[in-house]
Formats: structure tokens, sequence, C-alpha cells
């Protein structure tokens, strides 16, 4: 059931009084990991560390429960009137990638101890545990190679993390296995493996998600908010080859060459038509190369390129999308290779599902802006969130996008605090009784 | 005027009798410049010159003038009746690069040596000298960074090198100007600078060089000769870059982004398929982009990639070909720029105009070749070489090609012992009588 106008007005204007203590902390949290312009919180590291650190000791200054778990995530609550019924969670990560921006993730969780601080302040008496959770480890994609799940923290805390990831996921910095990592952080991985999921679909009944948009979608369409619909799937090649054959680039005719670099370019020139087709069908997809090289030990100007190392990452709200893109990949490269005798490997595709959000937080957040005269628009999500997790456990989850200028995983993500403020009195609002 | 029959045999007899010194210079080239299974003879530098004291003590053993300029070029002399007329010259380069093979330069000044020994040994009294010239430096693109103009050891005794690259010139190894790499083989390039031109064209009446294929073609055709009826010039982008825009591969939508690598890709596809209608046309053309590739220290999987660096190297017979393809370059930049936002940079195209062999000089390389019974073919050059110097300077040039498999600048050049006697029995016949 939801507020009345009154009461969505009182917490509202609490929110509001709570952006002193948000704007504090992000103030220090960008002093505290600064590097460089940017900030650098490394997953299960230092400034990841201190970033939970901070954030647990301002909990407990509002007097919330703050514990954790076995792998190292935070749980700020604010206690309901039955303790044992299923908590409203919400919360984000607080590792960054390496240099990147003060607000990717950080504005998730400072968000949700802005929202219980207002519900305290504004003497709202939750009827179920309302508990924010400090994450680790969402940006593990950018602080460990290998193979892994991705999102470690939240994944290890919904029981998703398999044993074999704790070996296989090394940590860039300091060549780490994961669990050495985790166990250089003072956790004890082997007992979080031997124990039951931190949680359950059971102990959750809602879980919602404030995150700075990383696109340009809301500064483009004049929107404070975004209420996300969907998580774009992806499929990916990380380790994808074109080899042909090095030679003289001045002596071997056209015809007897076997060129990695026009056979790449071509391939590449292949999946931007069937993108375009795709947007053209009002399909949603994104799709890029985002390296893409010849070997620099290997290379000259004077030979013709013997091999290409290439990724690629292809998104879409959309299953079949991403199924006709690697298709289409991979028949376009068997023309290619029969055509022009280069061998064409992918390295195997990756598939991470699309993620529907909760039709009914959707709805609610819609009335939520509207109650909160808050201009906002539907929008899709292009990066990978923590709340996909927990919808894949069956938790109902959604998402909140606030206007952010310069992408993020940057030093010039640009998060108004106007913005914020007005994306925390949606979440505030839908914490206290929505859902 | 030709040979008679008999003395065609008489001469080829001979150099097969010459081979057994060819042999023994080849095995002792390998096996005292040998590095890491190929061999490494520096330009102006130690194996360089190893291999000149070593051919010049060949040439000294076979009663030839020895002789050398102001850049260390060597000229082993088979005096004439006529001392005083223009010479007829071949030779090569004895420099190669790093961890190459034995063939590529060596083959040139072993076969000129050969067939002297040849005309000496068949009793042959030539109307003016035929000079053998052991050249430096050919290789200096692989030693020396910086601007230089190529071809150094040529250029220098042709009066073609300018002061400035005695400075500009770096050797890689050495961190060395080439004045003072020079000045370091006991040379002095200010006497060098000061000097006129060791060689002009009223000194040489043919320059005529034999060399290894380096690229496919004769073994592909099954020819142990090719008669080389051009060197093709070049265009080429040595700094290209694509500017675009990195920002987070999930979150941009297609239509926000400035994807540099897609709007590379486009290029190239764009530049083979030109290279393919010039192909199909009848024209001459190879095209390769070396080095092609995104920044290591910026991109990721996970972004849309805002810069890519790549060369492109176009080669042709034919100097409207080359205006053609860069034109082509131009115009297909410009509209990719329009498009996608993106700023294509070539940063610059050098190029180095074709050479057209003496047409007399391939009518009787093709008529020497019917005499002494060699299957050949005509073919481009699709590397430079000394012999574009000579015709640059008003000197009738021509090239005989060897059969040569694994192409060259490796340490798996191949060229068999009885297609280098076919070559050199050409190369004598030309030598003796013919230009």
């Amino acid at each position: 059931m939801a507020l009345t106008q009154s009461e969505t007005e009182t917490l509202a204007n609490a929110v509001d009084d709570s952006m002193a203590l948000a704007e504090d902390l992000f103030d220090r949290l960008a002093t505290e990991t600064a590097d460089g312009g940017g900030v650098t919180r490394a997953s299960y590291g230092d400034g990841e560390q201190l970033a939970h650190d901070m954030v647990a000791d301002a909990a407990r200054g509002l007097g919330l429960e703050v514990t954790t778990d076995l792998a190292g995530n935070a749980y700020y609550v604010l206690p309901g009137r039955d303790r044992s019924a299923p908590q409203v969670m919400t919360g984000s990560h607080l590792d960054s990638v390496p240099k990147g921006g003060n607000f990717d993730g950080a504005a998730g969780v400072v968000a949700g101890l802005a929202a219980q601080a207002a519900m305290k302040a504004a003497g709202f008496d939750p009827a179920r545990d309302v508990t924010v959770m400090a994450i680790r480890s969402e940006e593990c994609s950018s602080w460990f190679r290998g193979r892994h799940g991705g999102h470690l923290g939240s994944r290890a805390a919904l029981g998703l993390m398999q044993p074999a990831e704790l070996e296989n996921a090394i940590h860039l910095g300091t060549g780490r296995t994961l669990g050495e990592q985790m166990a250089a952080c003072g956790l004890d991985p082997e007992k979080l493996m031997a124990s039951p999921p931190h949680l359950t679909a059971r102990d959750v009944s809602a879980y919602i998600e404030l995150h700075i948009e990383q696109g340009p979608v809301l500064v483009a369409e004049e929107k404070p908010v975004g209420v996300v619909t969907g998580i774009r799937g992806n499929t990916r090649a990380r380790d994808g080859r074109v080899l042909g054959e090095y030679t003289h680039s001045g002596a071997v005719p056209q015809a007897h060459r076997h060129d990695a670099v026009l056979a790449g370019a071509e391939l590449l020139t292949a999946l931007d038509r069937e993108t375009e087709a795709v947007l053209s069908e009002g399909g949603d997809i994104v799709f890029a190369a985002g390296q893409f090289g010849t070997d620099p030990d290997m290379h000259s100007l004077s030979k013709v390129p013997g091999e290409v190392r290439f990724t690629l990452d292809i998104r879409s709200l959309d299953e079949a999308t991403l199924t006709r893109m690697r298709g289409c990949a991979e028949s376009v490269a068997a023309e290619i290779e029969a055509r022009r005798g280069v061998q064409v490997d992918f390295g195997g595709f990756s598939v991470s599902q699309p993620t529907v959000m909760a039709a009914n937080h959707c709805r609610l957040l819609r009335e939520g802006c509207r109650a909160l005269g808050i201009p906002a628009i539907d929008i899709a999500s292009g990066g990978g969130h923590d709340a996909q997790e927990f919808d894949r456990i069956g938790v109902p989850s959604s998402m909140i996008f606030v206007r952010n200028d310069n992408g993020s995983h940057n030093a010039d993500e640009a998060m108004e605090i106007a913005d914020f403020a007005l994306g925390t009195r949606l979440l505030a609002w839908m914490l206290a009784d929505a859902l």
C-alpha cells in the first residue's frame, strides 16, 4: 500500500535532510580512495575495505544494526516490527574499477543509508526489516582474470558461487587466487563454501538497487531518474583470434595472402551491419569489439599481419537477439575462413541471460515518480548489476537509475546531488511502504 | 651483341664450376654471422663488416681489383679492354635484417663474384670494366629509426644522401646517429658529404642486380628465375589513428557511440574492396594494414574503443594506382568521420615512386633465358632494392629474381643452389657481352 501524500512529503523532506550525510560520505570516499583524478577501490582489496569501514561506521552512527557475511558483504539493518518476516533490501557495491568514478556502486549504498536515515528521522516504523547491503566485488571483471561468474560478492551471498571460482579467478594486481585474496582480507573462503547461502529467496521479499546510469540516455532525454525495465544479457568472446600468415607486405601477391587484419575487419563490419539491422527492426542491441589488435612483438608496417586478437561484447534485452548475433558471427566467420584461408577462433562465447525487472516493482516505481513529481522514463540497463543475481534466485528485483554525465568506469562520472536526492526519495518511498 | 650458342655454353659451364666458391661463401657467411637460427649482419655494424671482409678476400683471391668508397661500399673489378669506358655493374647488399636469412642481399654479391670468376676462367675479355658492388646498409629500415631515405649505402655512393640523414637516422642497437655509426666503422661521413658522388650516370652503363624473390610467386609458378619488370612504389601511413570516444559498452546506445574500431574496420574493408577492384581491372597492387590495434593501457572488453592506431602499406607498379588508393582512403575516411563522429588521421602519407626496369634489359634477360634454357616469367618486385637508386640517377637498371621459399627477412629463406646457378648463368650472360 502506497504512502499518503502527506507521508510522501514528510519522507521526501527527510531524504533531503539526509543529503548532508550523503555528501559527506561521497566527499570522504573520493578523498580517501583518490587515484590519479579518479578513485580506486580494488575488489577484495584496500580501497574497497576502506569504503566498507567508512560506511559501516556511518551506519552504526545512525543506530543501525551492522553485520557481515562470510563473503565480506555488509548489512545495515533498520529493524521492522516483524523481525522474522522476509526483509526488504536495497544496496549496491563499494568497489570500483581501477581509476574509476566515485558514484558507480557507492551511490546505491549511500542512497540506501540516506533512505534509512530519513525513515528513522521521519519516524517511519517499517513492517519488516529494511536492509542495505554493501556488496563486495561487483567490478570483479576489472580485477580478476580467469574463469569466474562475475558479481562475486552478491553471488557468494546468494549461494551462486562455485568452489572452482576461488581457484580460477586470479587477481590482476596481486596475482593471488580469489580464495587467497579473500583470506588476505581476513575472510574464510572454505567456510563460505561449506556453509548454506547467507540469503535465500525466503529471506528477501524484494531487492531494489539505485545506481547511476552508465550511459547518456537520461542526460539526452533531460530526465533525472530512469525506471529500469531490464538488464541486458550478453554474449561475449573474450579470447577471439584470427590466425593468418605473416608474409612480406610488398612481395606476396594479394591472392596468396592470409591477412588476419583484413579478415577481422570484414568480420566486424558484418557484425556492425547486423546490429544496424536489429535496431532498424525495433530490437534492442549494443555491440562492440573493445579490444582488437595485432601483436606488437610480431607486427610491422611491412608485414602482412598473421594474427589479430579481439573481444566481442554483444548485449540485448532479448535472448533471441543474442542467439541471432552469435549465429551471424559464426556463419560470417566460416565464409571468411574459406575465402581467405584464415582461421577464426572465437575462443567460446559466454552467455549471460537478460533480466526482466519485476513488473510490480516497475509499476510502483512509475507510481512513486508521479507521487513525488519526479520526471522519469523507462530505460534498459546496459551494464550488469547485482540486482540480476537477486532476480536469478527468485527475489522480485528492480533498479532506479540516476542521471549521470560522462558515463561510468572513469574519473569523470558526473552525478548531480539534486538528481541523487530525487532518486533517493523514490528509493525511500519504495522501501518505506510500497514493497 | 649477344653471345654465340657455343660461348653461352662455355660460360654456363664455367658458372657451374664457380658454384663451389659460391657455396663455400654462403656456408661461411651463415656460420660466422649465425644468430638464433638465422643470421644477423647489422647495417654499419659487425656482421656486415665481417661479410665485407670475407667476400673482399675472396675477390682478391680471384685476382680482382678491390676498392671501397667513402660510404664503405666495396667494388670488385674485372678490368675491361677500355678502362675509361662506363662500367657494367652488378651487386647487392651484405647486411641483413636482425635474425634474417642468409641469401637476402648476399646472393646478389656472391652471384656477381661467381660470374666474374666464370668469365675469367672461361677466358672472356670484357670490353669494359665489369664491377661487382658490395653495398652497405640496404636493410637500414630495420636498423635505423628516424627520418632517412633508406638504401643508405647505394644512395651515399650515388650522391642521393642528404647531410641531415647523418644526424636524423638513429641506430636501434647502439643509439648512435648514422654519422657516428659510420665513424665507428672507420669511415669519414663529413668527407663523404663534402665529396662529389662516387658514381654518376656517366660512370655506369648498366646496373643489374640478382636477388632472391621475397614472395611465393616463383615457387607457385614452378619457375627458377623471374625477370623483374619493375619495383613497386608505395604510399604509406606510418602513424594512422582513428579517434572516437571510450564509453561503456553496455550502457551507451549504439547511436550515441563513436567507436574507433568499427570505424577503422569499415575503412580497411573499403580499402580491401578497392584493392580487389584494381586487381579485377588488371592493375598491379598489394595492400596491408600491418599494424592495427587498440591501446592496451585503455581498452577493455566492456568499453567502446575510443582509439585505434594503424599503418597502411599500399604498393603498386603504377603511380596512378597509388594516387587512386590514397584518394579512396581519404574520401572513405571523410564519409566515416561524418557518419560516426570520429576523427580519422592518417598522419600523412609517404610516397615512394614505382621504378620501371630498363626495357632493353628486360628484353635481353628474356632472350638470355631462352638461350640458356632457363624457365622464367616476368615478375614485379614488391620490396625496394638498390637497383631503384641506380634507376633514379639515370642508369639503365634491371633485376633477376631467384626462386626462394618461405619469403625473406626470416631464418627460413630457402634458395636452392641449382636455382641460384641458373640465375647466375643469366647474370654472367648479361655481364659478359649483352649489356
